[in-house]
């Protein structure tokens, strides 16, 4: 089973990176840019009797940081 | 318009983040993980005029690395 995290930060924290690449994108010639947030995308294969729940405790245990980030999560497929 | 742009590393190119994050959930004890890849989530925030061609023009000279990444535009909405 395909899984898909999504790791964003919360909205309020700072995110230099995404700063960067706004001000990149900018200086690039791109106008029409109001806002850049940078984030992470874990590509997950998994068994597929994996439970939500262990879903869920992997974000939380280990590939999202619950103190300044929110994760989704998105099961693609049952291969 | 929020547009979300998912960049992934081209298969065949080593991913040691996606490696390390593997053996990190294994040693938690999540069993049944069969491969793992790390990307970039990048979220903008862009002028609802944008186009499609400025949207791929962005990711190419800017958000992905076409050499060894492939990228994603996921557009959510036109607020």
């Amino acid at each position: 089973m395909k899984v898909h995290i999504h790791v964003s930060l919360k909205s309020g924290v700072l995110d230099p990176q995404g700063r960067a690449i706004h001000h990149e994108l900018e200086a690039l010639g791109f106008s029409g840019v109001n806002d850049v947030r940078a984030g992470k995308l874990i590509e997950l294969d998994v068994a597929d009797d994996t439970s939500d729940d262990d879903l869920d405790q992997m974000c939380r245990k280990l590939l999202a940081n619950m103190v300044i980030e929110n994760y989704r999560i998105e099961k693609l497929e049952t291969a």
